[in-house]
């Protein structure tokens, strides 16, 4: 008796009084199998603890000893849910478990979030779909299931600090960027040794595309949609291409009090045009596509001095890579004919691009029967968010659920999940692995 | 022999030589008497030292080293044009000249400006004053040239950082304001002791209303106008009075990638709307009135979060109170538009107030009939830098000359004024103070 089988043995009798075996039915449908919701709140409450914050929500930043302790906590409840549990070189935590009969010939099935948060975050960015990662494994152990294909929760780390653990896993991660000093105060490198990694060792952690058969992430949407429409589970379409630019505009700093209106070169004048001109050109064709100016900065930056140069942030999101040149290049345009009228130059500077990832059209469609099978209704949606699916994507077909962020609000104290639609998420996901794990995925 | 007529001996057969003294010609007009425009320039040259930046233009702050050693200087050429040189206890330099036959029954006329220069500022603005008000002395007292009333050349010190010593002198400056940190990193109180006032007897300075017959003071335009309309001399109408709000526009802060543009309340947008319409209110009717948003902080400021909270800088000036706060209402009624429009708020709290200072009508017309006189073209026109004329104008009547400004730069290292406009200056300075000594000023 190996110790998947003794674990399953001491749950089981538990287990059978709750739920029918899955696989016992004849059609192969699952239509009895059920997450514990009130344990995720339990766990959840719990996590909430490590880097609380006295006015809610939490700061667990990556590498703090808040993640450290967090990880800790979740590290045992992975255990609890009879996963094998493991650290893997970049600090990702992983847990195994493995296909029916340990039958090794199919791909794994990954599923998992990440629990790190941002400065003053949330209780629910990344851990509603980590929590419900672990829920699902832990369903499967009490009610005995064995699945085709291997199964591995992954805990990405440093999901906030830009998707440090499953860029590890794709192996886009550079040698360069463990240098850099993460929020923590330590750099990255520093922080993957401290939470249980091993830097030495990185290049172990990278996965061969084609070696996965499906990465699925339940996550919470960190917009309004869903609860503006009343709707219950977003069916995620894909994440989002990011493009950053950072824009300086250059025009003629003089004297507030002495400078005629007509003689001016004010580029925050021209800034003011420009941002207007951003938002109408985004909002002015159909789609979902979004354009922000988040960041301002005008020069000298005195009242009684007209601002002779202005550097501003642009950023342009949508699934369609094409769509955001499209929208860059009417932006563009029109910022000429501000620079021409209030005698100031643009100047444009790449600073990012995120490439839009996809999710799997079959998948989509797996998750899409899953929630109308619980009852629940459904919208395909894209991320406007990033998330380490978009860097799974590069390996694996992927899949994102999305439950309702009360508010629309992220990366806030105030951000909120209903305990019914986390539970909803969690069996939407349970439902979406089974009927994939018996799919024959063109890929696997 | 009193000292005065002592100097007046020592140079009077050299000025003899050079000019009729104006007091002998039959009509009592001056038509040969003329400043000395190559002293003027050499003057200016030697000052140009003290604080002198390797990239040009001079960083002379005041209550700095380089202040005082240029104000050592400057109190040196006042003693060689025979004034009767001192500091007073807020730390401005007094040169005084009695009037003819020492009859001390007229009150002074008071003409000058400051040396003190804004960080990486240029070598014009108040020098040309300055140096222009002492070589007039200079040329009446090479000339023998006396006046009915006792005349005063006066350096005001700290103009550039908030008019101190004009400020002292009307009774203006608080005690409080003297522990204020100035730009030298010393407070005010240890700046004026630092130049050699005493800030113990400060009281002392302070000036009756009624008790100068006139102030006078020659200075760049610091703008574009008079160099751009071809015109020599600017007859100043008044000191613009300035306005200063601080606008604070809040919104609500949410991620760029999950809130779709249909449901952001993004504080930037709505301050770029308002930036576009502080300009579009202020040029929208006629007259020399300016609008400015020099200063702008976005926050939380990252390109991926909609900004929240935005808190900007409005300045307006006109020579009219009453046109500057109907041009508020406008904004302020616009404002209302666009925080419906953006749900978000706008609010306006005062921070500063100068009333418009009107000059004298009299003064300009001697101003004007001096410059003409002297072939000189003349434009009325207002001020819309501060000026210490305008607290001298609670005091006395007030006349202010321009000059033009190559290019209409100043507080720059580009600042300049051609020597030929400046030595027309000195002169028009010269006329109009010998014209106005032998008026009967209403008030005097």
């Amino acid at each position: 008796m190996n110790r998947r089988q003794f674990s399953f043995g001491l749950l089981g009798a538990a287990g059978a009084l709750m739920f029918r075996s899955p696989l016992a039915t004849a059609n192969g449908s699952v239509p009895e199998l059920r997450v514990n919701g009130a344990r995720i709140s339990e766990h959840l409450s719990a996590l909430a603890e490590f880097g609380k914050n006295p006015q809610g929500g939490v700061s667990r930043l990556a590498y703090s000893e808040a993640d450290r302790r967090g990880r800790e906590y979740v590290f045992g409840l992975m255990q609890r849910a009879k996963l094998d549990v493991s650290i893997d070189p970049a600090g990702n935590i992983i847990g195994r478990r493995a296909a029916g009969n340990n039958d090794d010939s199919l791909r794994p099935i990954l599923f998992g979030s990440h629990i790190d948060s941002v400065p003053e975050g949330g209780n629910y960015d990344g851990v509603v779909g980590s929590l419900g990662a672990i829920e699902v494994a832990q369903t499967l152990a009490e009610n005995h299931i064995t699945t085709r294909h291997p199964l591995e929760v992954v805990i990405f780390q440093n999901e906030e600090g830009g998707l440090i653990g499953s860029r590890a896993m794709n192996g886009e991660l550079s040698e360069k960027e463990l240098d850099l000093v993460s929020r923590s105060g330590k750099t990255i490198r520093e922080g993957i040794n401290f939470i249980g990694g091993d830097t030495a060792k990185l290049s172990g952690v990278k996965r061969d595309k084609g070696s996965i058969a499906a990465y699925l992430e339940l996550h919470i949407e960190q917009g309004g949609v869903l609860e503006t429409a009343k709707i219950d589970i977003g069916v995620v379409e894909g994440i989002v291409g990011i493009n950053w630019w950072d824009v300086t505009i250059e025009g003629f700093a003089n004297h507030a009090g002495t400078t005629p209106m007509n003689n001016r070169q004010d580029a925050l004048l021209a800034a003011a045009k420009f941002i207007e001109a951003v938002n109408r050109i985004v909002t002015s064709i159909p789609g979902r596509q979004v354009g922000t100016v988040g960041r301002i900065q005008a020069l000298p930056g005195a009242p009684n001095v007209i601002p002779g140069k202005v550097i501003l942030s642009l950023e342009l999101r949508d699934l369609d890579a094409a769509k955001i040149q499209m929208l860059f290049e009417k932006i563009r345009t029109e910022a000429g004919q501000i620079a021409q009228t209030g005698k100031v130059t643009f100047d444009f500077k790449e600073i990012n691009v995120n490439i839009p990832a996809p999710t799997d059209a079959r998948i989509r469609s797996l998750i899409d029967q899953s929630a109308k099978g619980l009852g629940l209704s459904t919208r395909q949606m894209p991320s406007g968010a990033g998330h380490d699916a978009q860097d799974m994507a590069r390996l694996a077909p992927v899949g994102m659920i999305f439950i309702p962020s009360v508010g629309g609000i992220s990366h806030s104290p105030k951000e909120f999940s209903r305990p019914q639609d986390i539970t909803n998420g969690a069996n939407v996901l349970l439902g979406t692995l089974l009927k994939l794990d018996r799919a024959n995925l063109s890929s696997g």
